[in-house]
């Protein structure tokens, strides 16, 4: 299977066809596949000051809904079509520009499409992988990605965790939940997951070392929040919003923080959702509720990637991610990341390491 | 009146009468007369160590409702039987404890009764007020009293307005979010409040100098809002909650916050009310919102009245009262907090100043 991808993708370079995704329709309710248009266009010669970089893995992720709606967002959306934004790991085919040279990996925001052509006023965004690499090429599609940045700004610097408080985080065998929940460990806390399968509990309980695990698709929520956090709520890391904030809300000590990661369980809802019905317990019980977004704190990622690198390391952070082969797959792929089956960060491949 | 009701009062006093409202079923909905029962008892004795003061002004507050209930809250609820909780202004009229002299003036939650007798576990909450008094003595219980906190804390240890920003509040006539406003004037920021009524905005406006006043009962919120707050709206105090938050989420500039004060909007509700439609923008914009009580500021109230009294006597805070004469109408008084017709502090004058 592999091999015939990399047979095939030589053939694509060969007849020098830069295949790309195209947002067509802004989804109404769940993301479908024509959404997305498909194109072939050539693969673009460089300027002075350019940079081409072969595609190797495209990130699949929730923050993708919000961009491809015109609801108010933290970044322009994408237009209609205009080549979807996808975060990519990838390596440096030709370059005009003398910081960067063939063969350095590369991560930025390149795009659905096998080729991405960048000019001087965009390299800012083009961040240079370290040489070696410490740890797999993947894993900076992970924890020391924006996703570990996410995790780690999101708990440490809102939720703000004490050694011995209990940590709830939603969405917890995620990219984002799996590696809050492994943070909250190392800092002492008793950590609680709340997830979509009773495998996904059993890998949260038996793998991350979770305290306990909550399965939101069978348990009632909020006997079994009460059960598995009996000393109240300190922190809720919150990745899904809807029934799942509201259970929480009934179980948050006073003054708990509530780092606003992402409201999942909301995007494809094509009519207004309701907030929490609960939200009169921000009030009673004094919590801190704050959105934030990991660009904010881009200044400090060299900060999380060290300490999150060395727990890679040292074997306290694992992770787990799902790879969908083929840039034809990618339309496909992204609607798992909505149906509670996908296990860790889902990628996809778009042509193989160098 | 005030003479007929004098002389009432002394003879009341004469026949050692303690009159009481107390507590008689937990509001379903909308507080009823009914939902208090009168009772007369005794003027009790006193022994070592206590205190009996004579109550001469209640205060009537949004969150005496929620004392009234027994939905989880940041106090234990009142009790069914139990004399109704509320804030006091009142003379000692009798001590046998060497920290309180007969004519000390005092502030406590002493209830809605004639008298009160402290004991001294209690002692520590009874508040002695300055002698002579800097400020007429209902100032005690609107700018110089827990109210005037509140404003200072929520919007100036939450909110932190900087000049130039746009700070909304909601209840802006109200005896917090009239203080508020001021306060925020004082600090250089645009400020616009969210009332009643049209003879309520042009309060706002003429006397306290705000810069814009919306009458939500006949304005559409969303475009009111965006005309008075042509920069967006980098601070909102809440006191509300429901369509006019909703509203309000609809303009906030990124990092905006959000003290949360109040919700009494949904105090009164006995379904469940849901949380904002536009909770997303928490999210979209990294909001942060903040439910806080004055209580946990005790520290440093002393700090807050102090520059509060300077504002009073430079005329750069000035409050509205609507004093309700007689204890046997404080049942009546307080449903005026919820039908939206009330200027400034709610006050019921228990007994003549000394």
């Amino acid at each position: 299977m592999l091999l015939f991808f990399k047979t095939r993708k030589l053939k694509l370079m060969q007849k020098s066809i830069n295949r790309q995704w195209r947002l067509a329709a802004r989804p109404v309710g769940d993301i479908k596949e024509s959404d997305f248009e498909y194109r072939e266009e050539p693969i673009p010669s460089l300027e002075d000051g350019e940079v081409l970089v072969r595609n190797i893995y495209l990130s699949l992720d929730p923050t993708n809904r919000i961009w491809m709606s015109d609801r108010p967002q933290y970044m322009p959306p994408v237009q209609l079509g205009e080549v979807m934004r996808g975060l990519v790991l990838g390596v440096v085919e030709e370059s005009k520009n003398p910081n960067f040279q063939p063969g350095d990996m590369v991560s930025g925001l390149l795009g659905w499409q096998d080729y991405a052509l960048i000019s001087p006023p965009n390299l800012l965004s083009l961040i240079k992988l370290p040489t070696p690499l410490p740890v797999p090429l993947t894993a900076f599609m992970g924890p020391l990605s924006f996703i570990g940045c996410t995790a780690y700004f999101g708990l440490l610097d809102i939720g703000k965790p004490q050694a011995g408080e209990t940590v709830v985080v939603s969405a917890a065998s995620g990219a984002v939940g799996s590696i809050v929940g492994q943070i909250a460990k190392i800092k002492g806390c008793r950590v609680v997951g709340i997830t979509g399968s009773d495998e996904k509990c059993q890998w949260l309980l038996e793998e991350l070392g979770f305290d306990a695990a909550i399965n939101y698709q069978t348990a009632d929520l909020i006997p079994a929040l009460a059960k598995s956090c009996p000393n109240g709520i300190d922190v809720y890391f919150e990745n899904v919003g809807g029934a799942i904030l509201d259970a929480v809300l009934t179980q948050v000590n006073l003054n708990a923080r509530i780092p606003l990661c992402g409201l999942i369980s909301t995007y494809n809802s094509p009519e207004p959702v309701p907030g929490p019905y609960n939200f009169s317990q921000i009030l009673m019980k004094r919590v801190l509720v704050q959105g934030f977004i990991v660009s904010d704190y881009f200044q400090q990622w060299d900060v999380a990637f060290r300490e999150i690198g060395q727990w890679i390391q040292e074997g306290k952070i694992k992770y787990n991610q799902e790879i969908v082969e083929g840039l034809e797959n990618a339309p496909k792929a992204i609607l798992k990341l909505f149906d509670g089956n996908k296990m860790g960060k889902l990628i996809v491949q778009v042509s193989p390491e160098p």
